[in-house]
């Protein structure tokens, strides 16, 4: 198997090589290039390209699929812009800010539509599963896209909803890469059912760290300013639990998120989540579902050399600076 | 075969028969059950049902990749209502004004998949074609759309360009229902790319005719204003052909059309196709796009019965009240 930067590299260069219409169909595809340009950690293709190198060296064949599981990504990413009103991704313009919300919408649909034709490039035998992974993967990110947005407004979100909430949006995309780069490397259905597993597993417990690196991270490694998610009054995963795990504080925390933004609501919040054991429950959680993935891929066919390729993904992307 | 009436409301039982999840999640599957149940002729989803049911006898078979084609459609107006910014539809308000624009987004791209859930639920020895010809098709109706969109800011539009728009807005839709009704039936390659080609032309000559009744149709049976077109100075054949046939009256073309919106508008430009024969030779377009379809239709493989059935349905479309 190559590295992560090698498949990162593979996968990079492969979205530069990407051949659309020109002529008078700019103002369609020029959104699509520049919103596929932005560059990033590839790291859903990534791992679609080790599960078809680490199934059957297939890493050549899977390369096309990579580039539509990016593509995919991408198209949500510019949705959801238009929907938050983001204006900057990555130090860019957004497109909708770039090129208008008409373009956006527009472009994103072809996005959809490109990246079905992407990871539809497979063997005949192999199509009919990896397009229903795909598939069913594309209504799990809408589903906790929509429970995303329907948080912003309701009080009621509970802990079981904001975990469908990250499975959808988060961990479904990681699983289903997984698994169709298995599919594609010709794994059998048990095993291509644990790799679903190890990437959901995978970006669960990511998103829940990214939550507590945003209450508890280094601010000098985490790049965002620390506490922006108690600012924005944003219905985390620390937040959640502390509700459901401590009804005797529920108040008390509801009262802290409805404080003015500032540094006193960040500190009063903060105070409340140490006092309450979450700042520890959060990173156990972590933890468990690092080791949840684990288990999913021990339990793999693979070999030794393959599983620890993976193991080091996992850590590279868990095992963030706090 | 049955009758257009039954295919149609075969399809309209088989959309008020559809289940989506509920409870936490009305916000994403409301508007869609909401946009759905619009109704409407449900004319691709019948020429799909039509096509298998004259190639193979299996509209049975068909009935959920028909509701595949008739959810695109659906998704299309749903995100070109967001784009147009308009607020009723059928004589309801549009997805977008009663739910919001983030939802309007969101669950037109679930719809899109949906979509490719639905057209795809067909033998495996089947969906590499089907597949294809749903993608191929969805392409080309985003590029039709965005020439449609830079139509309106552009004034070098060429009569070339509008046909790219039709074709890919209204007939790649209709073609790909055809043939992929024709698949699903077991129709050969030749014969399912014929129907696709009679698809196609129906939805050229109904567009170019739909161009022809906004300016000249009997007020009485058209549904809608004459004149419309006009008034929004729209290019449409009319006025595009005028242009490029008609080299010499260009600029009093583009003059009339510059003039304030009002009667004299409405009188100066249609007296001016009047005048220049325009009314003529749009109508002969549409007759030569009629007649198009029906050399395809001709050089199928079907039987007497099938072809006079589908000929019914290109005469019922585009013998229209004029």
């Amino acid at each position: 198997m190559k590295t992560i930067a090698e498949y990162s590299a593979d996968v990079e260069s492969a979205i530069r090589s990407l051949e659309f219409p020109g002529g008078n169909l700019e103002s369609l595809y020029g959104p699509i290039a520049y919103g596929l340009s932005a560059g990033g950690k590839r790291l859903r293709p990534v791992i679609l390209l080790m599960g078809a190198d680490a199934f059957g060296e297939a890493a050549g064949k899977a390369l096309t699929p990579a580039v539509g599981i990016e593509t995919f990504h991408n198209f949500t990413l510019l949705h959801d812009d238009v929907m938050d009103r983001s204006d900057v991704r990555r130090g860019r313009p957004t497109v909708h800010k770039k090129y208008g919300e008409n373009a956006a919408i527009l472009s994103g649909d072809t996005m959809l539509t490109l990246a079905t034709e992407y990871v539809t490039d497979v063997d005949d035998d192999k199509l009919r599963k990896v397009l229903k992974t795909f598939d069913d993967m594309a209504i799990k990110v809408y589903e906790g896209q929509a429970l995303d947005m329907d948080f912003e407004t309701s009080d009621k979100t509970s802990l079981p909803e904001y975990m469908q909430m990250i499975e959808g949006k988060t961990g479904s995309l990681l699983g289903a890469s997984a698994k169709i780069g298995a599919i594609i490397g010709g794994a059998g259905e048990k095993d291509a059912d644990l790799m679903y597993d190890f990437g959901m597993a995978i970006g669960v417990a990511f998103q829940i760290q990214d939550d507590w690196l945003d209450t508890f991270g280094d601010p000098t490694t985490f790049g965002k300013p620390i506490g922006g998610d108690i600012l924005n009054s944003k219905k985390t995963y620390l937040y959640l639990s502390g509700i459901s795990e401590h009804p005797d504080y529920a108040d008390a925390l509801r009262a802290a998120m409805n404080m003015a933004p500032g540094e006193s609501k960040i500190k009063t919040v903060t105070r409340l989540y140490e006092k309450l054991g979450i700042k520890e429950s959060a990173a156990k959680a972590v933890a468990h579902y690092s080791s949840k993935a684990m288990t999913s891929l021990k339990k793999t066919s693979l070999g030794d050399e393959e599983k620890e390729a993976f193991k080091k993904l996992a850590e590279k992307l868990i095992g963030r600076k706090k």
